[in-house]
């Protein structure tokens, strides 16, 4: 058997795994932004009936599971293995929603880029003949992502332009080995990289050079450049990450200005709706993804989309200690 | 092609892979333990010459990690993917020991049972076609796990006699398309458990349970009994779980009390070490499998292993809201 790869970081399927089903419930203040009319659900109440916001954000994970099986006609049984992944201290948002589920289970963390790490891995067992069916699911929360990365929500500190809202929202996708269009075809997984930027209030810069590397190593080994592709899509960069991100790839010979967007620029208003940068967590691109991109390339509105989440992978820890940010990004080429 | 499934939870590799290379390296007191002789290498210095004990855990992976490459001969560059992860929140020990090997890089989480999960997904990567040499690995520092898992060091809380002792070690293993034995022949992926402890100073009765699932499920999927293993290894169910696992185990059919060990009972000499109900840490598993499984088996004194880690799933912060402690266990059977 031929190696599925191409170059150095770039995987290419035989049978392209079909995105068989999706689904993305978010918050109020998402459901009041430019994508409203897109989501599954808008859910009013920020607790989602739970006592304490990790819970909530583990009954936003398991509500946006069950919409998916819903709307794929599927039941738990019917799924091989599921990956999930979130920002919460070892990720019990994905543990606590999803352990009734009796689901093979893969947590990953990869901060915001996870949503991209678990389509990867779930395209990979699914082509590699492990798996029929997977679900890949990421969520955040506000007000829990506040309370561990940042500030208690009622010290109602002040953010820089720069800081980014991180979404309370939650996407899943339920990939298939055989299905319709569109269909998972490349991957191209990150590398870490790390450049020395030390404000955690400025993700979007530490981010952006990630992106740069990951999208630059996908359009050399697939033999593409920007211009194959309807949409560009990085999660989360937010506008500050978005703008350095256009320019460092000019320097690398892309220019990507015509068909590019972030999620995190898409979810919000930012003039409107005070959220500076825009958005950013593991539920913001797995949302826009699963609301917005997927639905539009079932319309044939987009047929050629690569999304590349990117993460932030420093704890408040690192941060208190000093360290810059490392970052990641892993992009995911969707066509139908 | 047929799907490389098991029954509901477990996956048989066409082409098992090879464990290409591993190593381990741990702190002081594991080097004081039973197994002490097996190790590459014993750091002395908790802090392995950094600032703070979460840059030594960092240190600690960079160097085993750097380790496994020198034994199997191999540069980064030569590595396709790298699985990694640890205990710490936003698994920094793992990000930022990393960040600068320029691997593509797939951050997991799973608890003390993330080193079976490196290993079932870098198999399957493998067998998938998508690698050729994929690098597994996870570690724990005592220090920095007691520091945000339980209690400041210098307050020196008392232990029950239940708890266990985090592992400060870590262990890599190289995984290859080709290669010498030991080969990984199946993978049978958890399903997360939670029957209601709420213990978090008893770690081994919330996972028992988890192993319990896990091990009956490999047993029904491969269509093989206790009997076909030399060795049946948990890690890290400590001497509590221990007993737990073996009588819950009788209850469904197998009797596992001839050739079962646990990772945690054998890394520390309980009575003398003080360690109570024994090791534990992403480390602990990860350092017994590379230090004394592996080259156990290379030398042919070991000839069919059932590697299960089990993982705990909670957090301080859902222990604090009164949560259950949700569990995992992967199984790897490694044959020569």
């Amino acid at each position: 058997m031929a190696l599925k790869r191409l170059g150095t970081q770039s995987v290419k399927f035989d049978i392209p795994p079909s995105v068989y089903a999706e689904a993305s419930i978010v918050g109020k203040k998402e459901g009041e932004g430019p994508l409203r009319g897109y989501f599954d659900k808008i859910e009013s109440d920020p607790y989602l009936g739970q006592s304490t916001w990790e819970k909530a954000e583990s009954e936003l994970m398991l509500r946006t599971v069950n919409e998916a099986l819903k709307k794929g006609s599927l039941s738990p049984h019917q799924i091989d293995f599921i990956f999930a992944g979130d920002l919460l201290n070892q990720s019990i948002g994905s543990n606590y929603g999803l352990r009734d589920m009796e689901i093979p289970f893969f947590g990953v963390f990869g901060a915001c880029s996870t949503m991209a790490e678990t389509l990867s891995l779930g395209a990979m067992l699914i082509d590699g003949g492990f798996a029929e069916k997977v679900i890949c699911t990421t969520s955040s929360h506000f007000c829990s992502a506040e309370k561990q990365f940042r500030y208690p929500l009622e010290y109602s500190g002040q953010r820089p332009p720069t800081a980014q809202w991180t979404v309370t929202g939650c996407g899943a996708v339920i990939l298939s080995k055989e299905g319709i269009a569109p269909y998972i075809t490349h991957v191209t997984v990150g590398k870490i990289k790390d450049l020395g930027i030390k404000d955690a209030t400025n993700m979007g810069a530490a981010m952006a050079p990630a992106f740069v590397e990951t999208i630059t190593s996908h359009f050399k080994d697939t033999n593409r450049d920007p211009s194959y592709y309807d949409l560009i899509l990085s999660g989360d960069l937010g506008s500050v990450g978005k703008s350095i991100a256009i320019d460092l790839l000019k320097q690398e010979g892309y220019d990507i200005s015509s068909n590019y967007d972030d999620c995190g620029c898409m979810i919000f208003d930012n003039k409107t709706q005070d959220t500076h940068a825009g958005g950013s967590g593991c539920g913001c691109s797995a949302s826009v993804l699963c609301a917005y991109v997927i639905p539009k390339m079932r319309l044939g509105e987009l047929k050629r989309v690569l999304f590349i989440a990117t993460g932030a992978l420093m704890s408040p820890t690192s941060t208190q200690q000093g360290e810059s940010i490392p970052s990641i990004a892993h992009a995911v080429a969707l066509e139908t």
